[in-house]
C-alpha cells in the first residue's frame, strides 16, 4: 500500500493560491482553466509541486449537478427526510450516493458514501451551485475522485512537464472534534499515506503508530487560503514538499470497515 | 463561542520551521529557546503570525515525564493491559490520564483524555522521550494546553512585540480515515474555530454547515514540516494568515459529549 519515506522534512513551503480563478461551469477543461491561470499569474508547476483543487470545482466541470425539480424521492428517502427535517427530494440524491446510513438526528445525515467516505449529507452540496435563477440544483462528489487527479495530473504534466502531485479537496467533519477541515478526496502523483513504521526514532528505538495521512495534511493547508464558501480561490499550489515513498491515491485514506472501530 | 470571519482568504502562506531547534530538556525554557531560535534565523515573529510547536517539546519542557519503574499498576491495569497486549504500567499512566475508555482491541486503547479529547494511549508516548539510558519514560500531554499555547504567547509578545498566535499540536489518529494528521491541543491569540454560518455564498443563499477548524488546518499544515518522529523542527511559523473573529482556545475545538454520536 505505502512503503517508507526517507525524505527529509522540508524547511520551508509556500502555498499559493492561483489568482483570479475563473467561476467554473459543466463541461469546462478544468485543467486547461488551471493551467492558464497558472501561466498568467506567472506560477507554473515545478517538480514538486502539489495543485489542489476543491471538490466543487471538479464536480461543476465534471457536470456533476442534479435539478432537484427532476427528483421523484422514494418512500425511504420521504420517510428519512421526515425523521431529520430536509427535503425529501435532498435526500434522494444523498441515499443514491450512499452505501448506508451511518448515524442520522435531525439535520444531519453522516452516511458511507459509495466510494467508502464517512461523511455529511453524502457530500451532497446545494449552495453555491449556480445562480439563483429559482432552478434548485444539487453538487455530487465526482464520480471517481482519484481518476480526477490523475486527469488533472496527466494533462498538467503534459502541458508543463512537471512531475507533480494532485489533489481534490473538501471540506469534511470529524468524529470527537468540531469544525471542518480539508481532506483528500482523490489524489494522483503522490503518496496520500506515508508508513513510518519501523524507522528508528532519535534515540534508536522502533517508531510504532506512524502511518501519516499526508494527502490529507496537504490538503488541509490549502483549505486555509481556499476557505469554504465560494469559489474565489478554488486552486492552489503547495510547493517544497518532499517524498520518496511511492505514489498512493486517495483512496488509500480511507480505513476499511473491517478496521473501523466508529462506523 | 466564536463569531463571523470577515477576513479575506489569503493569497499565499509561507510556512517555515525554525532550523537547527535544540533538543528540549525538563525544565527548559521553551519561549526562550523559541525566541533565540527565531532570532538567530532571522524569522522574528510579526503580528499576525502563528507559532506551531509540538506538543512534545512542550511537554518535555513541563517536564511531563513519568518514569515507568515507579508506576505500580492497579488491577484494573493489569487486566485492560492483558487484553490489549501493553505493558501494564504504560496502561496505568494511560487510564490516569482519562476520564474513559472509549474502544479497545489489541494493541489500541482509545480513551476519553481528562481534557476532552478522543484519543490514542492518552497520548502518552514512549518513543523519544529520552536516551536509550536503560530508564523507560513516558511522556504525558501538558497539563493545560492552552495554558501553555497562551504562556508561550505571552512571553513571544513581550520579547517581540508582535501579535502572534500560538497552537500547540499533536499527531491525532481519526475514525473512518487511515494515517494522522496534525490538530491543535491548544491554541491561544487565534480563533480556534471560524463560524461562518449565516454569510451568504456567492449566489446570495445563506451557508449552513460552515464552522471551520481553523486551528486544526494549522496544526495540520505545521506538521508537514514537524514531521512526527523526531524534535528535528518541533517550531513551525506560518505567515499569511488573517482573521478577525475573537480569539478562542483549542478546547473550543472538543466536540461536547452530548453533541457527539460517535464516542
Amino acid at each position: 500500500m505505502s512503503s517508507g519515506n526517507n525524505a527529509p522534512h522540508p524547511a520551508r513551503l509556500l502555498i499559493s493560491a492561483l489568482p483570479d480563478f475563473p467561476l467554473v461551469r459543466p463541461g469546462d477543461d478544468l485543467a486547461g482553466l488551471i493551467g492558464a491561470a497558472a501561466v498568467r499569474s506567472g506560477m507554473t508547476p515545478v517538480d514538486g509541486d502539489v495543485v489542489v483543487v476543491a471538490q466543487k470545482v471538479v464536480s461543476k466541470a465534471e457536470s456533476r449537478i442534479v435539478d432537484l425539480a427532476a427528483v421523484v424521492p422514494t418512500p425511504r428517502a420521504i420517510a428519512v427526510a421526515a425523521e431529520v427535517g430536509k427535503d425529501p427530494r435532498l435526500v434522494e440524491v444523498i441515499l443514491s450516493e450512499s452505501r448506508r446510513i451511518v448515524r442520522k438526528r435531525p439535520d444531519m445525515l453522516i452516511v458511507e458514501h459509495r466510494l467508502g467516505f464517512v461523511m455529511a449529507n453524502a457530500g451532497v452540496d446545494q449552495s453555491n451551485v449556480g445562480p439563483a435563477d429559482g432552478i434548485e440544483r444539487a453538487l455530487l462528489l465526482p464520480e471517481n475522485p482519484d481518476g480526477s487527479a490523475e486527469g488533472l495530473r496527466t494533462a498538467l504534466h503534459a502541458r508543463f512537464g512537471a512531475r507533480i502531485g494532485v489533489i481534490i479537496n473538501d471540506s469534511f467533519g470529524r468524529a470527537w472534534r468540531r469544525g471542518t477541515v480539508g481532506i483528500a478526496l482523490g489524489a494522483a502523483g503522490l503518496p496520500a499515506l506515508i508508513d513510518k513504521r519501523g524507522e528508528p526514532d532519535l534515540f534508536g528505538r522502533a517508531l510504532r503508530v506512524t502511518l501519516i495521512g499526508f494527502a490529507d495534511e496537504i490538503a488541509a493547508a490549502a483549505s486555509l487560503l481556499m476557505g469554504q464558501a465560494d469559489e474565489g480561490q478554488p486552486v492552489v499550489i503547495v510547493r517544497g514538499l518532499r517524498w520518496s515513498a511511492p505514489a498512493l491515491p486517495g483512496a488509500g485514506l480511507i480505513r476499511p470497515e473491517a478496521q473501523d472501530m466508529f462506523r
